[in-house]
């Protein structure tokens, strides 16, 4: 039997699922977006990511007050409470997910005019697509409740954080062999960073599909298998140089 | 008269307010130490900074944690609700202003023995001198809510960006002019980031405060009054390069 008899809770969760279905379908595609943009040097495409943000926003502030005001309105218990509560951390991630797409369909605009060495800009694309990948997953993990396909994804986050330490220490050698690259590849810096924080987001919303399903909060509350060597990481001058 | 009759009801929310506090505390001393550090190359302080993170991380989800099952338990309505609601997004904004000073703490391990050109540095501590400043006045505005101060650290953002970008050029003229400041300058390029961002957390507050005590939305909805021309930004070479 629910624990809740409040037939009309069902539909306002229900709601709430859809809510988020929404603001996961516009945060993968300004992400997918706003890397084919990248690839392609397509302005328009990056400006339509900057526009489509608006709609983010607007989505996470609603889900908020919708479940805040579910809680206080019906008291739910146990699982419709962490359901809730999942609502909001989740709308958070995306709209978090949202706003550093829209950051890298800034510097596309930005680095569209320049040279720009295709392979360097590959690599990035690259990473974009495995994010895009654990991103699809956690959706979809989050929308059937597999606590499983959500671990699956928070395991998988310390291989694109490698991914990016090696492209940090690559794009710094572009940079030191050409001054001309310094200004695009520091755009290509922001950008990989930008693509490994929607890893991280990614990893936030396992850990909460973890606690949705199981009622812990122990997978936040462990390490994170992360790999952030880039943070201390510096490059020297080729010999040549 | 107080619209709730239960008097542990303001035992708790004295409580939630008493975490809060503390929380900003920490959150500022992180700030100041990792600006400390970056300055004085002192690793081991920075070394502090990054162990003080966890806990920020656990007050967060203690403070989710207490805030949601009030809401839950005592259905608080108007004002109560809303500094339930309000408690809950400071302390992400301020567990997150914790992750990006260390940030900035894990990146000063990184460039310690490197050489560093100081007034560059001298250029980022200003900065973030600024931006401490925010953060002490924007806590200060909601202990006491006061939606004025808040509406002042609202305004203040963009000049805290457009520092940024004048920051942004500097140090990418720096790398150009000689490429042995490349490693070092991009670490500080993401260190200006950091602490810009800590800004908008700044900023972030300053909305929620005008939210508590209004109990609209409307700051949050209005387009900030911001200066993003960073992520536009580009650095020709100079000529004699």
């Amino acid at each position: 039997m629910p624990n809740h008899i409040v037939s009309s809770y069902d539909t306002e969760l229900e709601n709430l699922r859809r809510s988020i279905s929404e603001m996961g379908g516009i945060a993968e595609k300004m992400m997918t977006d706003s890397g084919n943009a990248l690839v392609r040097r397509d302005v328009p495409l990056a400006q339509a990511v900057i526009g489509a943000d608006k709609r983010l926003d607007a989505l996470q502030h609603e889900i908020e007050e919708r479940a805040i005001l579910l809680i206080a309105k019906r008291q739910p218990l146990a699982i419709d409470l962490r359901e809730t509560v999942s609502a909001i951390r989740v709308s958070n991630d995306l709209e978090r997910i949202g706003d550093l797409s829209k950051n890298v369909a800034k510097r596309v605009v930005a680095i569209a005019e320049q040279i720009q060495p295709q392979k360097i800009v590959i690599a990035v694309q690259h990473m974009g697509d495995l994010v895009q990948e654990q991103l699809k997953d956690v959706l979809d993990a989050y929308a059937s409740q597999d606590v499983k396909a959500a671990l699956d994804v928070w395991e998988r986050d310390d291989a694109i954080d490698a991914l990016y330490n090696s492209l940090f220490r690559e794009l710094l050698t572009y940079m030191m062999e050409d001054p001309r690259n310094i200004s695009f590849c520091t755009h290509l810096l922001f950008c990989a960073k930008n693509i490994e924080r929607i890893g991280d987001h990614t990893t936030n919303i396992a850990e909460t599909i973890h606690y949705l399903v199981t009622g812990t909060n122990e997978l936040a509350e462990q390490d994170r298998p992360k790999n952030d060597a880039s943070n201390y990481a510096t490059v020297s001058l080729p010999a040549s140089a």
